[in-house]
């Protein structure tokens, strides 16, 4: 790390803090502005994609239960048609952008952001009746704070928890502070009270329940807990990164990453290393589907003309991808690399509306399924999270041989959607959530993209 | 454990939950009913105790914010005139209740359960409208599922997390099933989406800041949720403890004790091996202060004679102890071994009035503090969690040494409190919280000595 980025006295969790107090919009690079708006509306059709899973459903039922009948926070489906508190509001919007797995990446931190940040963000903006610009801020500190956690708790945590969710609400809770305009110390607290309430277990990946739907809508809901009481007297510990009783030693089973809290603060930004998903399957297995999708092309190879596929891969998307089986639901089907490598190679590519039930029963896929393996590849666990890479090699029926790998997946950083590619996305996305209304969906995009020109950010409902 | 306990096919969680969805009020022996009773009185009066802790204002107001503005569950506390939802109501009861750290203990477990599970049952009985039997019922649901969840998680779970929020969430859940009337099914799926929310770190005992209270509201609500959501439809995993990415591994960096999911399961109660504060410090001085109370009876020894103090111990209170530095606040001196038994030794008890803001700055405590030391004892931590013994060593200035061993505290299941102690326990917390109507005190007492006999479980309100 840079020497010059620790202030002498102060912890990292303390410069972390102060950062994101102090954060202005004005201070925000023109590319970090940009990418915010980009991945708003990548949200955005994640959200209303969503909307239909029985998760959300719980959840809307369980904020018209136990919370206020109305509110200043919206819900992104249009067709729930109440508004609510913003812990309740991001609760559900929350929950709903992450059912479809198309939400985007912090490749390092191996945590998805926007499904936190901007479900959060978003109500409480509406609740303080925030501009664009602060809007934009507070999801450029909810990022930073975010993935700067989930970067320090790193891969052992990652093996364990669901560090969307652990480190996300570390990220809310600076957000929420954010425009709430805590200061430092109040920011220091919400986070400690944040980090205190960390949580979420992999354990439902092994049986296809809900979980990952509460993770990151109770990450919205406790952040903004985290916020509200800091700002009104109750004290969270000071170190809840690097503490002797904190997240670094309880939640961490291997080594935690102290530098990567406040290293180069404001000189790099965590949002523009963020990727977007272009698959609509779970992130490890991208590299794959590209270097499959790659390799099919270049060398004029048909889905009936592969005997086996070998993807060579990094560790922690061993351990993922094999806990689904086989894929017996949708959702599941996402998860297993064989049936993703099948659905990218019949269909040409591996978006929302190629994964359907039907595609659960087809035997062609199950077989080509049958013929794919996974292999752990030392060079390139060597470089994860840093690099989220992928080999692929396909032998023929034929006997021939072919090999690809790709080194960034299409929608990383290095290789970013264009905003026609960004378009088409959402376009699909509302689509899935069976949105019909092509018209409004051009609005919202439009308005997205003049997000920090907006004097309010209400409205964006589908 | 007894072979015959496991059901053939089903997992010890399954064994649990079903357990718990299928008990009776009529299935239950009359001392645990009168347990129930007696912890219930315990926790009003420890949460009436609490009402003017910090955290409690902030959670207050966060709810007066985020949750509705009328509902059917009422606050112990009567100068908070509101009443909200469940999810909200004991949120605040919850927080309110582990203030003063007179809460009751499940040994084993090393959690307290009546501070998460009284809150969310009483929340919820009032929501639903349910009697004092199905309420005692449902209590006992509670303190079974979470002090089995945590005693499975063991003393090495505790070393890292709050016990008492991380298995306390998955009591509440089933608890709150119960009163929902949920099967077996969804009381699983209950606690299985509680368990994936379990969190609460020790990180705020060393710059004594509020999560604790945090961690107990949080337990209630996140609980609630998860009950909630069950029954409309979210899925929870159905292994939250056993599975291979769930609590048992992710949670526990030493080795889980299985058997204590089920083992006996409906032969024994947790409840009837809870144990009441009587002491108002945290629970591991206790034997050192009973025993050194003891000794100066024994042996006439006056505060003044004591020259020094070693109080042997086992490891887990060590590490507790070990934290609070000092002792620069009143809640923090309730962590200090040695200003605990100052206190003790120079007042003949330590009472809840016992600890104050002057005893802080008292020289002749300070004093004696600094003259008392710790010890690890091998043998008595070999016993720890299922005896919490302590043996002090007194070396007078005259040279004499008295040594005293307790095996149980006062309070303990062998050593229960009599009526009249506990009536007089509560009327001291009721004074603390400064609440002065003892007649108010005394209907409330006679309505909890009938509990069983109640329609309703309404105006449990100071």
């Amino acid at each position: 790390m840079s020497p010059a980025s620790q202030a002498p006295g102060k912890t990292r969790t303390e410069n972390l803090a102060e950062w994101a107090a102090n954060l202005k919009f004005i201070d925000l690079p023109p590319d970090v502005v940009q990418k915010t708006k980009d991945f708003f509306l990548d949200w955005l059709g994640c959200t209303i994609a969503g909307r239909h899973h029985p998760a959300v459903a719980a959840m809307a039922r369980f904020a018209a239960q136990m919370g206020p009948s109305n509110g200043n926070s919206e819900l992104v489906d249009g067709a729930l048609t109440f508004s609510t508190s913003p812990a309740f509001a991001s609760l559900i919007n929350g929950a709903s952008s992450h059912v479809v797995e198309q939400d985007d990446l912090h490749n390092r931190s191996i945590m998805h952001p926007a499904t936190v940040i901007y479900p959060a963000a978003l109500a409480l903006a509406q609740e303080v009746d925030a501009s664009g610009k602060e809007f934009i801020a507070a999801c450029v500190v909810g990022y930073e704070v975010g993935c700067r956690v989930g970067e320090y708790l790193g891969k052992s945590h990652y093996e364990r928890f669901h560090t969307t969710a652990t480190g996300g609400v570390v990220g809310v809770a600076a957000a929420v502070a954010h425009l709430l305009r805590l200061d430092a110390e109040q920011t220091l607290s919400s986070m400690g009270t944040a980090g205190t309430q960390a949580a979420g277990l992999w354990q439902f990946l092994i049986d296809a329940t809900h979980s990952k739907q509460v993770h990151t809508g109770k990450a919205c809901f406790d952040g903004i807990f985290a916020a509200y009481s800091a700002r009104d007297g109750l004290l969270g510990p000071r170190d809840i990164l690097e503490g002797s009783r904190a997240m670094g030693i309880a939640l961490v089973p291997g080594t935690p990453n102290p530098e990567a809290i406040d290293w180069d603060l404001g000189m790099d930004f965590a949002i523009l290393r963020s990727s977007f998903k272009w698959n609509a399957s779970c992130r490890h297995t991208h590299p794959s589907v590209d270097a499959l999708l790659s390799l099919m092309h270049k060398h004029g190879v048909a889905f009936d003309d592969i005997d086996s596929v070998v993807a060579r891969t990094y560790q922690a998307a061993l351990n993922v991808l094999g806990l689904s089986g086989d894929g017996e639901t949708v959702h599941q089907s996402k998860f297993s690399m064989g049936l993703v490598l099948a659905v990218a190679a019949k269909k040409g590519q591996a978006m929302i509306t190629d994964f359907t039930e039907d595609d659960l029963g087809d035997s062609s896929l199950r077989d080509f399924q049958k013929r794919v393996s996974m292999e752990y590849d030392a060079e390139i666990d060597s470089r994860f999270p840093g690099k989220w890479q992928g080999t692929v090699i396909v032998t023929t029926r034929s006997g021939q041989q072919f090999t690809e790998s790709v080194e960034f997946a299409k929608g990383d950083p290095e290789l970013p959607l264009s905003r026609e590619e960004l378009e088409r996305k959402i376009r699909a996305l509302a689509t899935y959530g069976g949105f019909t209304d092509s018209d409004r969906v051009n609005q919202l995009i439009a308005r997205a993209w003049n997000l920090d020109t907006e004097r309010h950010v209400k409205g964006f409902v589908f």
